[in-house]
């Protein structure tokens, strides 16, 4: 009965190719921001090491958009994670990548940590709205003055820096930049280009870089639509963590079902490693 | 040819009964709100005094929620209106009603100009969030702890003044609550009661106060959704005027189409009385 049950709880573990990598979502997996950087959550420094131990090839795939890749890598490392600046996929450098292949000027509605990335981006006579998770910036000035550059614009061009509803810091939840994306998508009357998870382009990218298929990867994330819908989609497998943002409701979600879920990322990994790969 | 053109622009002011009442929006329509408390359409207190002259009864349809009723009106009186405060239909006394019809204490995220029509309504321990036009409230501060506030409800309920994208002040478009009722609808998946346009009870219950049928009255208003389809909706025909936040693609809106559009209020009410009611 034992060896039946963690049989069953283990099956996202066994995907059709053998497991050759994992992708980890950042913040509610290897720690929870806050005030002060946050606080790594319990067993996932550990956790990391074990899995870059055992050889198995990670990205960490994350929606953060509060600072530069470099700041917020630097800020990871000193929680004690064991992370490298190119082993981390953030929106900003797609969003980048697709700005200059479009032409696009963009107004951007960002945090004032995300401003660098943009430092090499003609802002001038914009012609498209990008947004990030801009938190305090979120003002009604600031939302309004987006609006009013998108509802000038012939074809008003919304690139959106993931669409999450809400995450988790220290002190509570927060909402996220999906929330004010959908606001400006009605005032509008028009459709976001979601840059970041749960965009295909943005998991296959990452997957792409291990030089591995997405059978042989396993995405382990706590938002049950943009981490496990997203990657499901792409194929591969994905389990859910009862950290971060989770929520109980989240395991009868209307149209996404996890191939797993597990306490935490330590969870993850000791069933990880456990089976053969 | 003048003449078929003219029968043709004034279709709308021949419903099926005798033309009996008017149902006048207030911004964008009689003035354009903004510093210093706005400024009158050209020709819009003529026009009402007109309307009044006529015999015809008037009653105001607003959604404005950044004030209390009583200084809403006092503001258009000093504009040089003639109006009472019993002709205006707002959405706070409605949404009082509904409070204390289900027993529901609000958690408010509202203008503080709207706050004193709350005075009397209990407020702690809230089971349910109502939104208003906040304006500069709609801090990243206060939508979050709205958002907490309802995400922590075992049966989330948002009551939202209205659900309007924008409207016009004396310097540009601004956003209306409708854009943030949009955005905690996103963050909680839920859907928002809608007090104020274009809910039917709100015209309903303005129609009735005249003592009229829907098919007695007609709708003047800015906003193609919320003025005309909501009172068409409710047996009105409904005349679009090209002030406020008209837009000329409103001429093409995808689902709504005006009885009539004209150049503003005072060239409604001339063609309205030119016709024999």
């Amino acid at each position: 009965m034992q060896r039946a049950l963690i049989s069953m709880m283990a099956e996202w573990c066994k995907p059709a190719g053998r497991v050759r990598g994992v992708l980890l979502d950042i913040s509610g997996v290897l720690y929870d921001s806050g005030e002060g950087g946050g606080i790594p959550i319990t067993g996932s420094t550990e956790a990391v090491k074990r899995i870059k131990e055992a050889n198995l090839k990670v990205r960490f795939c994350t929606n953060e958009t509060q600072a530069t890749r470099e700041t917020f890598v630097e800020k990871l490392r000193h929680l004690g994670f064991d992370i490298a600046l190119n082993e981390v996929f953030a929106p900003a450098p797609a969003v980048r990548q697709i700005l200059k292949e479009r032409g696009l000027r963009p107004h951007l509605l960002v945090h004032d940590g995300l401003l660098p990335e943009f430092n090499e981006i003609d802002q001038s006579n914009p012609n498209c709205v990008v947004i990030g998770d801009a938190a305090d910036n979120f003002s009604y000035k600031n939302l309004n003055k987006a609006f009013q550059v998108l509802i000038g614009l012939e074809k008003p061009v919304l690139l959106s820096l993931g669409s999450g509803r809400y995450y988790k810091e220290t002190d509570g939840l927060k909402l996220d930049v999906g929330v004010y994306m959908k606001a400006l998508e009605y005032a509008c009357d028009i459709e976001a280009e979601v840059v970041g998870k749960p965009a295909k382009m943005f998991f296959l990218s990452a997957v792409s870089d291990m030089g591995l298929e997405p059978d042989q990867v396993i995405m382990i994330g706590d938002d049950i639509v943009n981490d496990v819908g997203g990657a499901q989609q792409c194929g591969m497998k994905a389990v859910q963590v009862r950290t971060g943002k989770y929520r109980p409701c989240d395991e009868q979600h209307p149209t996404v079902k996890a191939d797993g879920y597990v306490d935490n990322l330590a969870h993850a990994v000791r069933i990880l490693l456990e089976h053969p790969h």
